[in-house]
Formats: structure tokens, C-alpha cells, sequence
């Protein structure tokens, strides 16, 4: 069988749970994992065999045997852990954002482009059963033309105030994945944004110039408009929806529930709220993500989430931030003036 | 406009409700009420526009003007009430059982039909949006050839101790609509009867020699089985639910509610519990069956549920009650033996 | 009991509709109904029991048995109508909107407040099952602060050329009623709206200076932020539903359907569509409105749907309207400028 | 950490499910396969990291180092292996039924009980999440004290002609999981059965006096009814549902279906079928009872599925059998005769 030999960048949440479902593929050997803490690490990860634990993620970089990476470290060392890795040759699995600046993700971009390294950017949703069967549903025809797409995204909790304050904004660091969906479902870029906000959950968003609610129209390239609402906490759980009207009918899909149960009793009819968050809303589409990444490594295949996936969504961030703070209708094109997008 | 003249015999729960519907309905008139009652009933009866209010039923079979009668008194009256309206000429809709003795019954149908006055009797689950569905689906093919009917029925609270001592029991006073329903929805007689019954609800039950609880297996003379599973009282309301089960798929139909709200809390997800009860639920079955019975007589036409829908209801309830006490399985030709039925 | 004396003005379609549900109530008597082509509404109304018609709506005013009018003619002749109506002590229900000019409809609330009578605006969906549900469980503290409002509102299929023509555009002849529920829901009144409007249905709204979808944004005064999405053709039927977020949950309302029938063969599982349109939805709401309306005036209740909500969302429409000409978000104030609002 | 050694007999599809579940466990190795036919294990064997295979189950129950067995082989070798493996000291996992006779089950659960070992049963369904809700919400006393029970399972498609050869016939094959469920989602055991049986799906059936379509009515201990309805063939799919019916409510479970997705267009409103069979369907829940079955062998804990509710279930089956035999109920007490049952 063929294997590829991976390094994972990160040992924080998101590069542990990447680390558990990668080590059940028999496709692949992790070989090492840095992490700045590596001492705090090094239990877990040889609990689940992976030997070789160092803080300097240029050991991971340097290591000829290592195929591929997994950048899971904060996003502000996203840049230049992406530029270190295709000049060496890596293949780069990204969590998202590729970074909280334009420019920036503009210029790694462009030297993954130039190394012909493989970038696959951690958009997870679009590995989700439900989402999938929007998006087939829309390229089958079945519901015609898209004209209206609708995105809920509320989070049963919000982060903590020290995430709130390094996280970038409601924008760059939640809807980001909604963004992307928008796109993912519709098939469509997005041309223009408005931003309706507000902080009605918590005043540590107004502290650090954030929000915690947000209403963001958009305008698709292929005429279509959309919605998207977010919150960051919903009483009754993680609420993902998404719903797809177009010329000849919709789709619409609803949360996943623990159980099908229904419980009926003199107080009424009651059901299970949803999946948690996204550890467990998610949890498959984790593990498929990583999955076609490793297929893609060893055969050679365009990665479904590629950079221009990982950049159009950052546009979107940027001008919904531009939008909120100029409360105006903004336009993509405002965002990366006359940079040339050249992926 | 064509019209015909009514009166009703019964001034009771149900009289009412079906009068209350009639007046609606531009193409009758109600001449006559009686009741036993009659003091108690004249007020009603001169508000909703009926003029004439006696405590004779002879009266109302004896007055040429009147075209129909609706038989709304207790079921132990049926029978006389029925013959005799019958040999006046007058059509007849009849509220369930037809009688509590199936020779009586028989007797009373063969007057019918030698007169040649129609006669409905109360079904009213027929009309309703949901079991209409279910029959037109299985008689559209779409399902294929039916195996297996299921149909749960449960009161939201069982009757005062005063009805249950009059009822005849189970079978007859409750579980003969479901039977109905089962005939109707299969497109089938019934041919063998099994009962399972029990007392969990309220020990008042068995001080009758009645049950509250029962599971009711079928085989229906089309090679269907079946199963229908009744409770004097459910604790969330008015259960009252069918599946059809066929070689090409299934039909199925869930309680109507007051609202399609959904709340999801911390606690979890909650919806309307079912319409409360009969009225509630078939509100809008009683004014259909009535319609249409006068639909039949003002044009000639065979009523939907007649004699023989009747009887064979009260031939299932019959056996069930045998099933019950003999504890074995008991088919519907061991209730009718010689008589001949014909119909 | 006692009694009013009603008056139709207009005996189009909806004119039609509430008569014939205000003749099944006892408490009322319509004496007259005025429509231009009298000749063709004539066998109409005598068929159901209105003696009286007229092609001139003065001789409705102008009786002085008559103690409330119904105003279902044309939206241009709303105005006159009201002023002249309240000049005559007649109380008003009418449609919506109460006109296409808000120093008009202004002006005849005004003249509506001096003469005292009352007056009830046609939003019928208040007084629907489902809506009702909503505005209870938000008015009930069960969700806690509403945070987001979300309203979906689709048409079956287009109105046809000659009605866009005169229709006054998506906003003020569609979404009124949407802007309506914005506010009936979230208790709140509107501050600012932004449009993202679009024809995707159908060029000959373009043809109008019409547009045929929309995604409208709110800020409410009480701090919520809201959307609604409408379109006037929906492949599967009437859509409409409404979602309110808040601190402690949410509340959603679902489609009503013709039958609870679900479906299952080889292909999938099967429900019915929505029921069709607003005459099939809203069918008990229309029946619901005009009972309250004829109590109020019975009872000298305040009627639950007053000229301020009229205006109300008027002012939202014209918002809206503007909104999509100027690209940008506008705030009611812009609309009502330095005119005092006296209601 | 702890390890235990594992041995497998009968590698065919359920032998290779449980070998690849439990290859997962870090607290487990899998030390042999044993099959008839060895040379077509191997290469799957391997595959999965199992370097032993032999054609001779007796080499995995004499080798020391295995700690434990699965029998996965064919239902009537089970009786045999049971005793040899308890006598050799191995824990047993064992693939339901136990065997087709129930005097050998006795004959081998008491063997069982003299060596001391732990033998768990087979039945995957109460480790899936919907069986195990609706188990807790009875067992937590929400619904009040169970009166009616109400399993639904209904297979996608039949078996081949030689399975339904050797299966033992539909009770004991396919309707004991339900059985089971009964007892375990009641807390009781039965002590009652009558079964309506038809064949409506395959002749096949009949010429191996089997049937294909059953409704089986149950009399439990604690006074409660059920009902189980089976079907070898459902056009839509996999059809797993369970209702408990208590004093205080109700709670149901649908069938679990990919995705949430609801499509709407003119032709109606469709969902997913169910997911396809039990592969799909309890893909977690036998991943779930390997995993307890590893922690009561390592952990010295009770297994949650033992001999007595291996035994329990098929005497039902063997009552249902005779019940459709000799059509009429049959109680438990006249399958197990003198026997004394000592689990």
C-alpha cells in the first residue's frame, strides 16, 4: 500500500482531534507533532503512537520523510508556516483563516502557487452529510435556478473573553465558515455585502470592537442573494442551517438531533435539542476532510478547499467588517482593489 | 335551490353539534327537534334557529313535511327509531353503533332496505382530511397491495362512570370507529378477530366487566393483517393515528395540532401536544359527513357509509368482545352463524 | 342580543370573502354592499342573503342604519372612503394598505382620530393559529429578549401584469403584511431597513420598476435585528413561515399542511406541499378578524390592529422602497420626515 | 495500560464487522481468526492487522494467551463452541440466537454458569442511541408505568432462498431482536404470545414453512401489552421504530435517515428513506457493544446482555411459532415445560 508520512504544526484542540481521526487511516504514518508546549503534549500523543514530539515546527519542515503538514497552530503563524512548508516542498492541510490580513494570504498563495504544493483549507462543513446533499441537490437542477440561500449559524455558547480578544471578529472567525457555505451551496461568488450587527449576548464583544449577532445580506455573482444570521450563543444548542430557494423548489436542511426520540406527555411534545457544537455536530466531517486530503496527496488529485476556497471567504470577512463599521453595502471588489487574484 | 327539511331526534352532545353544522347549510331546514328533555334543549334549539322543540320523536317521523331524520338518541332507542322512520319514509343518518345486538341490527336493515330510505351512519373519521388521505393512497396503487394495517387510537381521559356503565363496553362504544377505519382504509372486510386487553387505566373499568386498554390484532379477508391498539386515556391527548403497510411502501398519518410552533429552550425542543379531543379534532369531519348525507338524499345519491359499514363494525366489535372472554381468536362468521345477512 | 348593521364597500375578491364569513355571525347584519359593477355582484350577494346593492359607496355612508363599513375597494380610493366614513360616525375595517402615501394615510388617521370612530387594518395573519403562537411565546419571556426576527414570505405564483401594474411594487402590496408581523412578533416597532432586491422570477416586473425577490434587513427600535425573505413564486406553493431568537430560545412556525399524510415508497418519503395560498392558509384568520372587529364595535373594545400599525408598516414599505433605489440602508425617520405622527 | 487478547470464530460479514470495530481499541488485540474456509480470511485478516488465521476453531480455544471469544459462526455450531470455550476459561460474545433449540441454550448457559465465565449476547439494538433513549426515558418514569408496547421492524428486501433455508424461520431469526427490545425497553418479561402470520412478500417463504409478514401481540409479566410487527420486505428501506405507551405519556423513535435535507417542489415535500439496513442503520451501536463487552471482561463487570436475556428472547420465539402453529396464544411456561431455567 502506499503511505504518506504526515506532520502536524499545533497540538491544540483542532490538531489533536485532526491527529486522533488521521492515525485510524492505515494510509498514513503521523511521524511528528510541534507544538510550542511540547512537554504538555508529548502524553496524548504517544498515548495514540505518535513517537516524535519537538517545540520547533521547523524540525517538522525540515524532516525530508514528512509528505505533508497539518497547520493547526494560532492563525497569526499561519503565513509564515505556509510559506516555510511549500518551499519545502510540503503539502499543506490549513485550518481556517489562511490569515487575519488580505495581503498576506495574497502572498502565501502565491508561493504555494509557485511550489505546486498541494493547500487544502480546513472548511469542514462541506464534508457534512447535510450540507453535501444541499449542494448535490443544487447541482442536480432539481430545485432550478438558486435566488434565495439562507445561512443560520449560532454557536450554544461563546468563547471565552482571552479567544474573543486574539479571534479576529465575529467575521473572520465564525462566519468565515458560513461564508464559505454561501459559496459551497450556491456555487456562486459573492459580489456584495450589508451587515445588520449587534451585541446583544455579552458586553465583552463591545469591549474588544466586536459583536455577538449579525444579520449579512449578500449579492452572488450569479445573481442570487443570500442571508446569513449568527449568533454566538442560542439557548437550545448548536443551530446550523441552511436552506437553498430556487426557480423550481428548495432545500432545506435541519440539525442533527442525538436521538429520533419524541416524547409526549401531559406538558407536550418533546424532542432532543441538537448535537452539542461542532465536536460532535461534526464529528464525521472531520474525519472526512482529512480523509480526502490524504487521497488527494497520494494520488494526485485537486483538493476539494483550495486556496481560492480558503481566500474568497476571507474577502467576504473583510468586507462584512468594512460594512458593519461603515454601515453601508459593500463591495468585494473594495477589498482587494488591485491586487490580481491569481489562484 | 332544491331543499330539504330535517329534524333530529336527540337533543344531546352530538344532536347538537350535527344541528349546529346543518344550519349552516343553505339547502336545508330544520323543522323539528325532539328530546325527552325538551325544556332543556329549547333555548338552544330557538338560537340557532329551530323553531320547534317536542319531547315526541313520533312527532318528527310523523310529520309529512320532514324529508330526513338524524337519529342522535341513545343507542338503545335506535333500533325502534329507526324502523319506524324507515316505514314513515323518512332517510335516515344514524349515529354509531347502530344497536348494542346484531340480530336487532339485521332486523332493523332488512326494514331499511325494503323501504328504500338511505341510511348513514356516523363514521366521521371518514371525512376527515387525514384518513381521506390515507384511503385515497392506498387506492391509488401507490403503496401497492396492502399487508399490514396499524391504526392507534386513545381517548385523552376515559368517560364518567355513568357513560362507561351504558356504553356496552370497548369494542362497541369506542374501538367500533376504529374498526370502521380499518375497513375503509384496507378496502377490506375482516375476517378474524384477536384481542390482548387489559385494566391500567382506572380499576372502574373491570367493576363493568369492561376493559381500558387493548391491542386488537385483524386478518382481513384480502390476506392483510392488522392491529389496532386502543387506550381509554392518554396522558398528552386525543391519539388517533393510522399506517398503511404495502408491497410498494407505506402510508402514515400523525395527530393534527393546534400550531406547527416549535420552541427550543435549554430544555429541549417542544411542540403543540395533539388537538384535544373529537370535537376538536373531526370538527371539520362532522360538517363533511353531514354534507354529504344531504347531498345524497337532495340528489339521489348512495350515501358513503351505509347499513352494511354499520354492521360489519359492529360484527369486528362483536368478536373482539367473544376474543376477549374466550381468550382465543375468533371469526366474525362464529357472530353472525345462520342469519343471513343482506345487505 | 344585540346587533350592527354592516356595509360591504368593494365586492371583489375580498370583499366577498368577509361577507361571506360576517353573514354566519349572529350578531351582525350587512345591509348594503357597493361595488362599481353592481350588476355583477348582485346574484352573488343575494344568494347569500344581501338584499341591497348599490354601485354608489355614498349611499352606504350616507344610511344611517348602518354602523360599520368594510373598505375592500381599491387601495387609490381608500382615502376618500375612510374620511368620508368617519365623517359619517361609521367605524372602519380596512384593507391594506390603508393608501400608496403616507401625508395621505397621515392625513386620514387624523381625521379618523378626531371623529372617534374605529378603525381595524386588514393584517389577518395576526389572528392566525401559527402567528398567534409566535407573539404568545415571545410575550410570554418562554425565549427571553428577542435578539433576531426571521420572516419568510413567498407567493405560489405571480400576480398577473395587470395587477404589478397597479400593485404599488413588492414592499407595499406583499411585504406589508411581512413588516406587519415584524413588528406583531418582536413587540417592537422598526428603525431602520435595507434592501437587497432582485427579478429573478419574472422580467415583466422589471417592466414596472418591480422586483420580484428580496432580502429586507431591520433594526427594531428595541435593539433586534430582522430579516425577511420574499419572493412571488415558490415552485412548492404559499411559504410562511416566522422565527424569533432569543436570549433563552426560539419559536418557529412552520408551514400548515393540507394532511399530517407522510409517504414512503422506493423514491423517498413523501408530505404535502403547503396549503396553496392565502385563502386556503388563511382561511380561519379571515373568519377570526372580522369576529374581533365587529366585537370591538359591539363592546366599544380598542380593535387589536389599529391605524398606527397600518401606518407602521407603510412607513416600513416606503423605507424599503427607498432603500433599494438609493442602495442603502434607511431609516424610518428619513420617510416621515417633519410630519407629527398623531396616532 | 490493560490489554486483553481476543480470539474470532467465523469470519463471515458479522465475524469481519466485530473484527474491524475492535481492531480499533487500543485495550484489545485480536490474536486469531478461525473459518472453515481460512484461505479466504487471510488476505482480509492481514489487512486489518490479524496475523493468525486456521481453519480450526478449537486452536483459538486452546491457545492460553486469548482472554476471550466471538462466535460468529453459523447458528448451530454456536451450542458446541459455547461449551468448549466456557470450559477452556474464555469469556463469550455470541451472536444471537444461542442456538435453535432451547433445551441446548439450558443445556449450554448452564455450563456457562458453572465455569463462571461472562457470556454476552448479540443483540446490538440496545446500544443504539434511539433504543437506549427510549429505555432511559422509561426507566426514568417520565411516561408513568408502560401499558402498551409497540415495535415496528420491517427489513429492506428478504433474504436469499438458501438463508431463509437455514434461518430458523422468521421468529428466531429475525423477529428475536425485537423480542428482545420488548423486554428490554418494558423492564419485563413476557409471559404471552399470539402471532397473526402471512406470507405476502415471497411464496418463497411458504415452501419452507416460513412466513414473511407477522403481527405478534405480547402479554408481559408487569401487566402491560405490546405488539411487534414484522415485514421481510419494505419498499422504502429499513423500518426500525418503538413506541412505549405509559400512564403518563408516551415516547416514540422514527427511523434514522443520512441526512435532514427536505426538498420541496411542485410535486411535494420529500426526505430521505430510512438509512438501508442494519449495516447502516447500527453501525455505531456494534461498535458500542464491543466496547462494553471488552470493559466487563477487563473490569470484572456484569454483561448487559446476558444468557437469561439470550434465552428469554427465544422462548418467545418458539412461542410465536407455536402460537402461529396452532393459532392461538401460547404462553412462555408451555415452551420451557419442566425445565428448570437456573440463569
Amino acid at each position: 500500500m502506499k503511505k504518506i508520512t504526515l506532520g502536524i504544526i499545533g497540538g491544540g484542540r483542532i490538531g489533536k482531534l485532526h491527529a486522533e481521526n488521521l492515525v485510524r487511516l492505515p494510509e498514513i504514518e503521523i511521524k511528528t507533532i510541534s507544538d510550542l508546549f511540547a512537554e504538555q503534549v508529548k502524553e496524548w500523543a504517544n498515548h495514540i503512537g505518535i513517537q516524535h514530539v519537538t517545540n520547533d515546527y521547523k524540525e517538522v519542515l525540515q524532516d525530508p520523510e514528512i509528505d505533508a503538514v497539518f497547520v493547526c497552530s494560532p492563525t497569526d503563524t499561519h503565513i509564515q508556516i505556509i510559506i516555510e512548508a511549500a518551499k519545502a516542498g510540503k503539502h499543506i492541510f490549513c485550518e481556517k483563516p489562511i490569515s487575519f490580513n488580505v495581503s498576506e494570504s495574497l502572498n502565501a498563495i502565491e508561493v504555494v502557487k509557485e511550489t505546486g504544493v498541494k493547500l487544502q483549507v480546513g472548511f469542514n462543513r462541506r464534508f457534512d452529510h447535510n450540507f453535501k446533499k444541499v449542494r448535490e441537490t443544487v447541482a442536480s437542477g432539481k430545485i432550478g435556478d438558486p435566488h434565495i440561500i439562507k445561512v443560520t449559524s449560532r454557536d450554544p455558547h461563546p468563547p471565552h473573553e482571552e479567544y474573543i480578544k486574539g479571534s479576529g471578529g465575529l467575521f473572520i472567525d465564525m462566519a468565515i465558515h458560513d461564508f464559505d457555505i454561501a459559496r459551497f451551496v450556491s456555487g456562486s461568488d459573492v459580489e456584495e455585502v450589508y451587515v445588520q450587527g449587534a451585541v446583544l449576548v455579552d458586553p465583552v464583544f463591545a469591549a474588544y470592537g466586536d459583536i455577538d449577532t449579525a444579520i449579512t445580506t449578500l449579492r452572488f455573482t450569479n445573481g442570487a442573494i443570500g442571508v446569513i444570521d449568527n449568533s454566538r450563543k442560542a439557548a437550545y444548542g448548536y443551530d446550523q442551517r441552511v436552506e437553498v430557494f430556487g426557480s423550481k423548489g428548495s432545500v432545506t436542511i435541519k440539525n442533527d438531533q442525538p436521538t429520533t426520540a419524541e416524547i409526549s406527555t401531559e406538558e407536550g411534545v418533546y424532542q432532543d435539542k441538537p448535537k452539542h457544537f461542532f465536536l460532535e455536530r461534526y464529528q464525521e466531517a472531520y474525519i472526512e476532510e482529512v480523509k480526502i486530503f490524504v487521497d488527494c496527496v497520494l494520488n494526485g488529485k485537486d483538493v476539494p478547499v483550495n486556496s481560492n476556497d480558503g481566500l474568497q471567504a476571507e474577502l467576504i470577512a473583510h468586507a462584512a467588517k468594512k460594512s458593519l463599521e461603515e454601515k453601508r453595502p459593500v463591495k468585494i471588489s473594495e477589498i482587494v482593489g488591485n491586487i490580481k487574484i491569481n489562484v
